[in-house]
């Protein structure tokens, strides 16, 4: 993309309005804009992010045989009243009457809805197991809405379900889930720790919660450092191998990490001093066994191997993807601006120009522009014609991990140079070389 | 995708609140499930089809410089009083109080906030031409929703908006979004004619319609058959050159094609008889110049060169992408079901194993279910335990254009059968030939 032709509506100042971090660099590096309390649009670098990650949910749910579809944004107050939850819900539930005065609702979560899908189509254990999930708009209606796209009222949210025959195939797709986090935070560039939690009002026997090591985050966390020295990396899993994916899971939750909620200072004592860590985190996801919660009074049931009618044991797990956004921005920053880990980032290389206008650099850009769109870089070449320190500026506010500039000095000596956003390290080398670096960094993304 | 581990919940019996083909088709594919009137849920199979219609919609705005964001599915009414439609919407508008008795509604379109979001960053003639579009779910409140996704309630819509500084580049961007959308339609195997039409609530100067044609259309249709030979192909077009764009709109709108609302006997009967045709069409798709019927009163205005202020000349373009998946299926199948064009299909092939649990039935059906995948064919292979018939009948039914048929006495000789959906017609190859001959049957897909 050229720059002259995007649409980047940068801020010069800080917004008023911004409490937190990543609130004030995205509305800066022209990500968002407010539409009303709790309400943005997604401007064309922050849907690109957005796409990015829903993408990446997408891969890691289907690797593990997760099944996608899409359930409406409304939903019919019927089927929370079947469940009872519709009375219970409270406020936070945005509800509507539609032209004939029937109830209906902006769904903040689907239990409900699946578990109407599920049992209108599903009769036999034969047909489990099953996991279904989508991605798809929320609304909770916030009394205070603040923090950007941390706090939202609209929101973009992965929700998943999975439906089994029995208690231990229901544990099994819960640790199922756990992995594919744990995978799809790590490709994300974040740390993010499960900790056990308390299942609120999803219900349900056992859950966990993500947190996202920040900072500026809103839980204190304490932890074992052991646990952020675990990585899941590419490595096969065979999602079918129960034993497989236990260990994962036994792996990743056998070192102390709890939120402040339920911290145990006693427990926390026993581990050695220097990998005891108290932090901050960010909740990012959570996943629930639950059971026969919504199954019983609604109704959902399959027929067992033995022909006996038996609700099926579900679980639910969510993703927050339109607050990930928020999240990564403020586990990655500095006082510049923005710096995207490389598997989430808008443009994959930032180019620019130190004197548009000039024949030979404009030429050695525009040649790096094709020569990196082809390789599969996604770059931003800054054309505007605009001092270099202004495109400086606008690359480190907008969080490109690389940037190469081209100069007219460098040139004479058949160089650009390619510098880290992470790092500020710059190095020189030859256009071919720039282009060779970037593709190698790129190739697994 | 094996069947047995997927989730498509197909209908024996015809459901009796469909009216027309593509909702019984749909439902009977399980494709969509009814979540509410005029609301539904899509299910696997439905999700996919509209995911890659997306994406086609997508990469076609894109290779014409139109740059995609996502506005909220909610908005403020305020907006709306601003630009006078608030009143003037009617009954189809869903209006909703929020918690705090804000006066918000569900977006039936975007005008308002696109031109908000417009006129706080953009000021300068410089910054233009600029087209945002993005694709995002919709609310209508029709009294009566019907024909399924057809007319619901709840449907998923691309709209695009430029912003040009003079008359003539916002022509120019008209004529841009009639490019890409004959585009678009033919990627999607349709047939679908632009045609003049009235603005209605939207205003304007001049608009366009698309219509499909397909015997069950809710309009009809008079046109010149030289308009059905006309096609696009992969045709390389430089979307910045006026003339080339002009030509390709002049050469599509030449030909005499009208709705029954704009029909003109006298012209119409110029035509040489053996190309008049009077056929039926839904509209899928409508494209509008404005000029500045939102910017004037809600002051988007741009310093031209001159220093003057000027309010920006713009236009909408909407594409009906859930409409369209019932579009297609209206457009394109038979009396055993629907038949997928290959652009559009959500499984490449399918694989039907004549004898499920014969060892070498089964062998041959995973190796070539393997290298279909590697082929990036995206198969679904049929591992139920049921009779060929079965098989057959739910591989008619939804649609798949290609059909691999492995059974033992074809293995024998080393032959499995590729059968093609529309014509029927089947051939006895071996599985690698088969692969090459998907393979590239997909490759440009």
């Amino acid at each position: 993309m050229r720059l002259t032709r995007y649409f980047l509506p940068i801020l010069r100042e800080n917004p008023a309005e911004a409490q937190i971090t990543s609130h004030r660099l995205m509305l800066r590096a022209g990500m968002i804009r407010q539409a009303q309390a709790g309400i943005y649009s997604w401007l064309p670098l922050g849907f690109k992010v957005l796409s990015r990650l829903e993408q990446i949910v997408h891969e890691e749910q289907q690797r593990a045989g997760h099944i996608p579809l899409l359930m409406p944004t409304l939903q019919s107050a019927d089927l929370w009243r079947e469940s009872g939850r519709y009375d219970d819900y409270g406020a936070e539930m945005l509800r509507i009457k539609d032209r004939h005065q029937r109830d209906m609702l902006y769904g903040p979560t689907n239990e409900e809805l699946i578990t109407d899908i599920f049992r209108s189509s599903v009769g036999s254990y034969k047909d489990l197991p099953l996991t279904l999930y989508h991605i798809q708009w929320k609304f909770r209606d916030e009394v205070r809405p603040r923090f950007g796209v941390m706090r939202g009222r609209e929101f973009l949210m992965k929700d998943g379900y999975n439906f089994d025959l029995t208690v231990e195939d229901a544990i099994h797709a819960y640790n199922r889930h756990m992995v594919t986090y744990i995978r799809t935070y790590e490709r994300m560039g974040l740390k993010a720790i499960p900790m056990k939690a308390d299942t609120g009002p999803i219900g349900g026997d056992h859950s966990h919660e993500f947190l996202v090591l920040a900072p500026t985050g809103e839980s204190g966390v304490f932890y074992d450092r052991a646990i952020t020295d675990l990585t899941l990396g590419d490595r096969d899993i065979d999602f079918t191998d129960r034993g497989a994916v236990s260990e994962i899971v036994e792996t990743w939750t056998t070192p102390y990490a709890r939120t402040d909620e339920r911290h145990d200072a006693d427990e926390f004592a026993k581990i050695p001093e220097d990998r005891r860590i108290e932090g901050r985190g960010i909740e990012v996801g959570q996943i629930f066994f639950f059971g026969t919660k919504y199954s019983e009074p609604m109704k959902a049931v399959v027929v067992n191997e033995a022909g006996e009618r038996v609700p099926v044991q579900m679980g639910s797990h969510g993703i927050g993807v339109s607050r990930l956004v928020g999240a990564i921005i403020e586990a990655s920053h500095d006082d510049k601006g923005i710096i995207w880990p490389e598997g989430v980032t808008p443009f994959g290389a930032g180019i620019v120009n130190l004197r548009q206008g000039d024949a030979a650099t404009d030429a050695a850009c525009e040649s790096l522009y094709a020569d990196l769109t082809k390789a599969g870089v996604d770059p931003l070449y800054d054309d505007r014609d605009e001092r270099a320190g202004a495109k400086f500026a606008t690359m480190d506010l907008i969080g490109l991990p690389w940037r190469v500039t081209v100069g007219p000095r460098g040139l004479a000596a058949g160089k650009v140079e390619l510098t880290s956003r992470r790092t500020g390290e710059s190095e020189e080398l030859s256009p071919e070389a720039a282009v060779a670096r970037l593709r190698e960094i790129y190739a697994n993304r």
